[in-house]
């Protein structure tokens, strides 16, 4: 039986940081995981970047709170989990995620996690494990699932080498030319096409 | 982080084989795995007596698509959402779960599969894996969650014992009288107690 693993940002709903970044007028903000691959650096960066603003945790829950899935991603999502089941795998952190996941009818998402101080300032973040999302998958395949991975960044390329389908959403060019192995889809009713193969 | 490991029948919605007995009148359905440990001997001992009477997969979907979630468990599984992940582990099968799925708001379910001959005759079931909730647990734990496991039966207990937390949900006095070491709770409220130490 086959199960999906999907990524969250690029996928179900815009890039959080992109949308941060807008919002606030600082641009550095908008280099994602498509720019810079090396998750960590990106991550040391972006709290660099928000301390020197003075930014804090409810400064980017409140610009998060304004952003919508993409259209067509709630119906999507109602769509698969009629037919079979569904993990979100992300390695955005659940302070920012809960306002997406309440929009997208919450299913179920592995990510990770924040840590502030007692000013609310974020001083530092827990990834679950290394590796997270090709772990999801591998987790999932030695409970004898088939897992179809989807996703659009370079931090998704592991996750969907793993998986016995790999299929990348709308991911940038960079990401294409790197990666020629795996389908390119760039809307829904395309990805359904081909998930209805499987499931 | 704790996420949640929970059972189906018993926890969200009646024993189906129970209302399959009660709304087919044919009373040796009632035994389930609180009865009788062995789960295969129960299922290969289930397929006979539907196939004396002549029942198919479609008359038990039937009776299937009428069974209500107990009462409370589709606001209890709001409440667990809003806070935490879940993952339902069941020794079901989709093609009974889908309808009790879609009434709990579909969360994420593991189970199995039956298979049927061509004039929808449950011929054969096949288990995803031997022990599939300890191995779920275990998947999860791998994954650096901390696993709060609940479930009422025998087939429930390798998964509480395996889980960083094991709850008893309104167990049959057989099960608590073997397990003594985990707690037993019998209501929602007394659950989101004890859930509110972990989520």
């Amino acid at each position: 039986m086959y199960l999906i693993c999907s990524d969250l940002e690029g996928v179900f709903v815009p890039e959080v940081w992109i949308n941060v970044a807008d919002k606030t007028g600082i641009s550095e903000l908008r280099r994602t995981t498509r720019d810079e691959p090396d998750y960590d650096k990106l991550m040391r960066s972006r709290m660099t970047i928000l301390d020197k603003h003075g930014l804090k945790l409810h400064d980017i829950q409140n610009v998060i709170a304004q952003i919508l899935p993409l259209p067509g991603a709630i119906e999507f999502i109602e769509w698969v989990k009629e037919r079979t089941q569904m993990i979100v795998v992300s390695d955005t952190f659940i302070q920012f995620a809960d306002p997406l996941m309440k929009k997208l009818g919450r299913p179920t998402l592995f990510c990770h996690t924040l840590v502030m101080d007692e000013t609310n300032r974020i001083i530092d973040y827990k990834l679950r494990q290394p590796d997270p999302k090709r772990k999801t998958v591998e987790a999932l395949q030695g409970l004898k699932y088939q897992v179809i991975a989807m996703g659009d960044s370079y931090n998704d390329i592991s996750m969907l080498k793993q998986a016995d389908v790999g299929i990348l959403f709308r991911p940038p060019q960079n990401v294409i030319s790197d990666y020629p192995q795996f389908p390119v889809v760039t809307d829904y009713p395309e990805l359904m096409e081909i998930l209805c193969k499987y499931i």
